[in-house]
């Protein structure tokens, strides 16, 4: 049973060149198998923005309609995926950088919801474990974007936490996964305010009390949702913490470590 | 020595939701080694007008500056790669797109000119056919975009027929390699406004004598010389045709066959 490290990044570390930078430098160092899954930037707002496409918010979840799933793959599949793999390919560190439609590696269908229409966007339904493990047994290093597709010729955009957990799980019967959520907080904050106020661990039943006593911020629930889910599915570490700390993250010293205790 | 095609497709077809529909059906039913180089389309142009990033020309040829490139990015290794390989998924082939960038597939220089500079303009230095055949015997079809990479951490925009060369070159070691470019016309003409002009077959040497006769349109030139260079350098088969053929070209009953004679 290989170690594979599946680490997650979001925008703040892909709309910050030294940041992205930083953090590549540490990933690369990483040894063995790896996969790094990211989600947009900034850019994919801005980009739409510029091209007079409004963003449409329902219920607060912005809603992807077909020109901004254009947009998305251009950005995602495009931009930020093949710049990650060119920064890794000078660190030493062989990057292929694939989205769900190639090999057939994240098959999704329209997302069915009874009363909004969330509009191209996919909810995973088989990871291919077999195309990422002989990529991974190959030495290739896995950069995903968050793009899956339908069979059917559809691209639909899939959230990447949701992304990171889906290949986590699948790959944790083969594999000793520890998922990394990185973000842009030291880690869980019971205090959003005071950078101190991280936990260094969290079980299930403590973030359920937490839930309900509202210390936990909105944007973290589904996040931590995610975790939970991963870790109760098989995946051996999920921990959450910041990109800046990528290596502390590896070894344990940062972040807050769940636990399905 | 597996047979291995390697078929070219411009923006004609790119450019045409059913010319591409009807091209992919048939390039799904080719049995075998597979390789699809695609170039760009309108939409690399239009793009750019819309977000307001002027083209450069230089003696006719398009400057990839900083903004061009993070434009060609996006819609070659994003919308267009793709749309393709989701399209090819729903066809039953399994298709996997990358850039040169990816697996180090093609490693490439920033073009030294003495006196034009092409902006971020990649020549290819090597073709990972390791790579290439790692996927083709493990039974995935390629997508390649026209994209390379310096090993610095810099992307390159490199002419999708000199991809699809330098691919075909490459392999024609280990495979019988047919190398065929399709574009919008059946084949090579003597008289551009004649269809019914196309040569069946056209040697180097024809090829010299037509040239100096001017009969050979100037966005011709650098296909046929891409193509007799192929040819010379152990490439088996190489025609040109309309896409539209795709199935007779394959078979040698459609477009212009070139011999090194």
């Amino acid at each position: 049973m290989e170690h594979l490290y599946i680490i997650k990044i979001g925008g703040n570390v892909i709309d910050d060149d030294d940041k992205l930078a930083g953090f590549l430098d540490d990933f690369a160092t990483i040894e063995g198998y790896k996969i790094l899954v990211h989600g947009g930037g900034r850019l994919t707002t801005t980009l739409a923005e510029r091209l007079g496409i409004k963003q449409q918010l329902v219920d607060g979840r912005r809603i992807t309609d077909a020109d901004t799933l254009r947009i998305a793959v251009m950005v995602y599949a495009g931009y930020i995926n093949k710049t990650i793999v060119s920064l890794l390919q000078a660190r030493g560190c062989n990057a292929i950088g694939l989205t769900g439609a190639d090999g057939n590696l994240l098959f999704a269908h329209r997302r069915d919801h009874p009363e909004i229409d969330y509009g191209f966007v996919g909810d995973i339904d088989t990871v291919n474990s077999i195309l990422i493990n002989e990529f991974l047994d190959d030495g290739y290093t896995l950069v995903v974007a968050p793009l899956t597709h339908d069979g059917h010729g559809q691209l639909l955009n899939t959230n990447a936490d949701t992304v990171a957990r889906e290949i986590a799980i699948a790959l944790s019967s083969e594999h000793e996964v520890s998922l990394i959520y990185t973000f842009e907080k030291r880690g869980v904050l019971l205090d959003l305010n005071d950078e101190n106020s991280m936990v260094k661990q969290l079980t299930h039943p403590e973030y359920k009390m937490l839930r309900k006593q509202e210390k936990i911020g909105s944007g973290m629930i589904p996040k931590l949702d995610n975790a939970f889910a991963s870790l109760k599915a098989g995946v051996k570490k999920v921990s959450i913490g910041s990109s800046e700390d990528l290596k502390d993250l590896i070894k344990g010293q940062a972040g807050t470590s769940l636990l399905n205790e």
